[in-house]
């Protein structure tokens, strides 16, 4: 629930367009709401400037359509399902219609207004999102639609790895003036070190688990960035976007 | 070298009051410096906001000097150098009078004029500093030392542990209004996941290596706040307080 | 074999009821049975206070449902068979039609008379059982299942994550005054640590192994609970509903 | 800060022994008081039925002695502080003369009154101590200084290893009928689960680092316990005695 | 290639039932005989006076097949190919008519003449294996099988896990007077240290997967065996019944 | 794009053959092509002296063709793509009829003109390639192809593990005459060691996957040959034959 | 205590030496005797074979003291104390003079009769003990006190290492005629499997932590042992040349 | 043993210098020479072209100086000692007055005669080494004193890290045209990835201990440059200078 909505919400019981009743359990849901397997969080978006997002891994497809739904009813913001399959996406679509599902971010999403705190649309607060390879690609696309659904205009690079590093120097300047930036990597990660060296952004690096061996699922990535010899870079889960677009957009959203 | 640095070169050289030469030697040295031992990177701060940082562990007395000179000689900036040890300072200090030890946070440091860069000094613009315990000390006056000599207002609360979580739920309003925070936690840094879960403001966790056993020298506390439920944090490597304080500094910067 | 069980015997022989070879064998048994592959142990119940109770992961259907029978036959108390597939179940229960299947628990159990050693079945001897998320339930329904089995009453708390910790605080009561606590939770598992800050009763922590990349299937969770800042917290493995079940059985039956 | 603190303030207050200014400080210090580098939790007593007890190590000696003193002066309970040095304990003892310490526990310590939820001092109220060998024994001193202090009756078996299983099989009574039992083991551990399988009591395996090679300083007899084929076995972290004091304390409380 | 394979050659040359031609071929057959995808070593068993055994994992069945053949032409000694798929085992058989497959062991194997260094067939040369609980019988199948093929007597004892000690107590005189152990446990592996603690004879003990969490697929009994502390200990790896099998024959084999 | 192909278009061009138009074009090609998802690598044969090549898993079959057309198009040099299913070789070759697929190293490739760096073919410029067992054949499958496509004259020496040493000393004379060796070994990769005792020339280890139990996947063998004791050895990651193939042949080419 | 000592007590007694209290008393402390701080294993050299050998390491001199006097009290086998410091024994040789140290090995000894199930002294019955490099000599010391304390004939062959096998090769005839081996080896630990492939005789792999880096203390060496591609290879904790020791006594002492 | 030393020991035979008695003790010499203690491995420089070098960590001040005299005596080729004290170089000067100590590598040698293999020492030869930063140089320095003696000429570059890109950037030329790279990094190592895709030549990665936390002393340094996305680069244990130093020999040593 939103500070707009708890606005409308005393705007129409001022107005006589709800009772006194229906107003005080619309307030009463506001901190939260006990589904029985889930407490849905209605206050986040008060406490946080974001709504709460639903980490759909686990979950029943019936838990994850209930939830939505809680939080679809209680808020006009858009709504975030990440690491969902195809299989819960065909489950919830008929139930709310307006739903729709990234699949190279396997997201399900309803994109609505954003939110109140979203910066000016325009290019000197993009978020910058660089991959090290194509296969980096999926982590990008949960950042991204992250990172738009909160508002944000974003500008991707992808296959930049630092094996071309002419590939990379060739954007020299877009980084170096780059206002947030999310680097993805997995291997060997060095892609953070060189962004974090040229950029005066910060830079918010995310592992991924492309790779094999010694590649250890993206945990060597993950253990090269955070040892980066470059200041100002720091860290998010393996192959979590997500996080990454969260962060990126409070950081954009500083003024 | 600054831009400031940069100008004040060109504007004595129109002035007479240095040679065509002296001025050429000045600039060719903008890039860097190679002192044999080390490349010291003069650009650093006309490309990042801020002049390069000495990780003095590892390096001879010497070694360390000659960089902290080179450093001092090219920029009229702050000049820092971690992971430094008593000994060091003492061969330190006599060579440059102006440096000063900071011993909390183990740092040898000389300051002067804060960066062009630097934030608004008021509250709005505060780095608010969060340690789980008294022992998450020393990290923490490495991050404020570095903060504040890039002009940053730093707040501390030491000690706020969830352990006694009435500790931490009493100082709610400020961490709701926050602008960036650092919070530090060793152990299993739960800290960063109930700050992240109050704050709006983007999170930098740092793990520290407090503790014994399961502990493992602060590798818990990193894959905790790495693995934390709360969007909005990231991570930087373990007792890196440094790493925290320019994170916080160029998010702080933002306008 | 239970106290129980062996009174019975000898009532039943003292009045002639059963021969005294039928009662030589049966007292025989009580021991442990060698089925060949298991020597099922019918003493823990005497030994212990609650039967043996089956791990069925790795084992045959046929040698499940012999030992599940073996046991049926061999004691008056509930027969508990955990981490059992549904396959398992389809095998097992025509033989054994008393068995009941609980999914989200994977388990199949005989429910019978509780222990002797049960506690009262008053509200002040609830186990409290608590979960970061909706994920963690599964482990949860199997903690649940075995503290019922045992004689216990329990109640739960669902999707109590640090996150949003006023649905933590909501609970403040319940879990300040509960007797015996079970705490849940993967990714950081802090919910350990602040739920046991906040207790005065003893904390039984469970890691998941919900959650992905630096999660570690549940490592990280672990490691955090065993290095969690708050006393009179203990750990059980990763995903051990059972465990945890048993060992507040254990708690809840003192007096 | 106890109920029984509590009480004798009111009634000193009442009795027009201390003045209400005098009063309203010492309730105002319940909460917490901030000495700037840590925040003492005087509430802890009263929340969770034990005192805040401080982790000596990483705290210089002066911190570690003003928070003794800030304990010493709100609560007349029993005031303790692990990992503590021979150092750090001459510079207490001066201050605080009462304060006393044991050296094979590294422990320093106030006796006083016990806590009003400590159980009957009878021998079915005892808590039992087993170690796996003698090089255990430090742990198992930790262990029995705190549970000593919170008012509990302590029993100690030391050197039963398994690989002389008559040693431990000579005790088999006293563990089969103990209440609460503490074990302690390094190397593979192996001790938790031969007890588990023997006693009825809940069991607080304490993995230690004694032990070299694939020992890894506790971690495999972490695991181990962890893996316990014995259900109703929890663990704490390595050499972690404090806590399983804490947590046995806890357990003989129930009533 | 045996001895008695190389005494046969040159008695069937010297009686003019082979040229000598034939006899060269075979006789530079005995060091190995080259597939080109395989060396096949017709000299371990002269060399270590057992054949070699081909592990089935990762080849394909036409190589397998052909090594079969191989070693079966080149020696009358029996055959092992270990992990080894049923669907390998369809493909080998029509070729190799006398193979046989163990399914719990995942073997293929060819029975024939006990090696000459094969010890008394009578009780005070078998070798005894013990598992800890019932999920371990394939590995001690693989373990059996082996040491049946190499010409020794085996007794088994499964399901003797340390949860319940008078399971395993009850066989103290067996273990006591065993000549070879080979103790098999996965979870904890406290097996190997409570039978290396009882038994006279060198224990062999073999860590398995069975387990879950904190077990982590067999390494923490792994760990937990190599820190045992009774000494006359050793272990194979993981799941490892054959190697044990190879051990406890060579041990066996001694007089 | 190679010095050949430059030289071509240069040649066309002052031959009218080309428009100056197509020329800047296909100049401008040489640094990268960008397709959006992927910028392809045109200069790396430049630079190296070899074409870039694609890591085929993680790429959809869309976006491998388009890279592979990119290539093809741009250099005259062979192609080559690892870690390629059989499904993404059914979508690829129908539009690119010329490539091939080898299953046993996983690789789709064009075969086409060796690089101008190419070493002579003959025996003393062979690169040998020695697999400890015959279930490392499909890693050394793809360090020969690439090897080979790289212009370089291959020997191969399979199933030469340590176990039977007169194998590999049968082979002694190669071994220590080769001018390049990789070795390629899983389970406890001593074979680099040995092979590094005995070879004059450098020695690229590469260990396999290829084990169970403590083998961790390639991670012994990985450790193993990095600790090995012989100097001259060195290692790429785990079942890595192709970064083995390019370093052999970047060796193999100098002169 | 032996057999022989109960013997010795047994005629004592019955010539009238010896009271009837002295005669129980000694008898009484036959299973074990209670030092408080150590429960001191009399029984092990009936039960196994061998006298209880002390572990050192973390006992205070007091504590070891007493535990080496019971020993020698209750015995007339040898005494051994292994990880012994200089100062260790500085402290319990005046009050055992008879006590010697060996300070390759690190160890308190007396040498007294060997035990009755000692092998015959020839060379037939020699235990080989392998080492791969000099800097393992230590270990090596630990096994070969261990094993000539019990009775045991040794013979070494010191730094064998495999990066120069003609060291190796040269041994051939005694490692293949060797009756027990003990293959001692840090860095890759690869003298174990080429040993292993070598030797008809069991062997015993010690991996020491000689090394550094990617040895990782020993840790390389142990798992490259475990996943020897030799058969008849078990493996000992790390630099554990005492487990070693005792190991290959009792195979030798098999008849 | 070099051919060289053996050429010369027939011509002084002939003439009549040498009997021919000291002439056959000094070639039975020629493979090894068994000190006891160690076996000096005088056949290595003939089998590899490079004389054993000796390991001095773990070794006694007399075991040292032993074999360098052996190793003195037996070739006129240079000595070297690596992981030397400088107490152990106090021993060994006196007796070999020629030793000299480099305390940057910690090494202690004599220089001699370069091998009849070493390079033309001319440019187009040299062997680079390039250091991301300033505490990299000892691990640099052991390099360059290894590849030195094996006569070859050495380039360095110190101090070239990622983070400011442009100063490896201005050496492109060096490093696209070298002939073997030695990339020495600690931390993320990123160093390797980027100079691996700059250069034509082998790149050889040498992780070092450098940083903290994370870095976990070069465990991180070496998954990432065994995960490196550029091809060609293979990777050496951490802080093994001496091991690049010879692989680069052997490389260079090509023609």
């Amino acid at each position: 629930m939103t500070e707009r909505d708890i606005r409308r919400l005393l705007t129409a019981y001022r107005a006589g367009e709800r009772s006194e009743e229906e107003t005080v359990a619309a307030l009463a849901k506001a901190s939260y709401e006990n589904l029985g397997f889930a407490r849905v969080d209605h206050s986040r978006e008060l406490r946080q400037g974001f709504p709460e997002v639903v980490y759909a891994a686990g979950k029943t497809k019936e838990q994850l359509l209930a939830i939505m739904q809680s939080l679809a009813a209680a808020s006009d913001g858009s709504i975030l399902a990440t690491r969902a399959s195809g299989e819960q996406y065909a489950f919830v679509h008929p139930a709310l219609p307006e739903a729709r599902y990234d699949e190279a971010a396997r997201a399900i999403y309803l994109r609505r207004e954003p939110p109140l705190t979203a910066p000016p649309q325009d290019e000197s607060h993009e978020i910058l999102i660089i991959t090290a390879g194509t296969s980096d690609i999926p982590v990008a696309a949960e950042a991204r639609l992250t990172a738009e659904l909160y508002g944000n205009r974003v500008r991707t690079l992808y296959d930049c790895g630092v094996a071309g590093i002419h590939r990379l120097l060739a954007q020299e300047e877009i980084i170096r003036r780059a206002r947030v930036i999310i680097a993805i990597a997995g291997m060997e990660g060095a892609l953070a070190s060189v962004v974090g060296g040229m950029a005066q952004a910060p830079v918010i690096a995310v592992p991924t688990s492309v790779g094999y061996g010694a590649s250890f699922s993206g945990v060597t990535a993950l253990l090269s960035m955070l040892s980066s010899c470059a200041a100002g870079v720091s860290v998010v889960n393996i192959d979590n976007g997500f996080g990454a677009g969260v962060l990126a957009s409070k950081i954009n959203a500083l003024s």
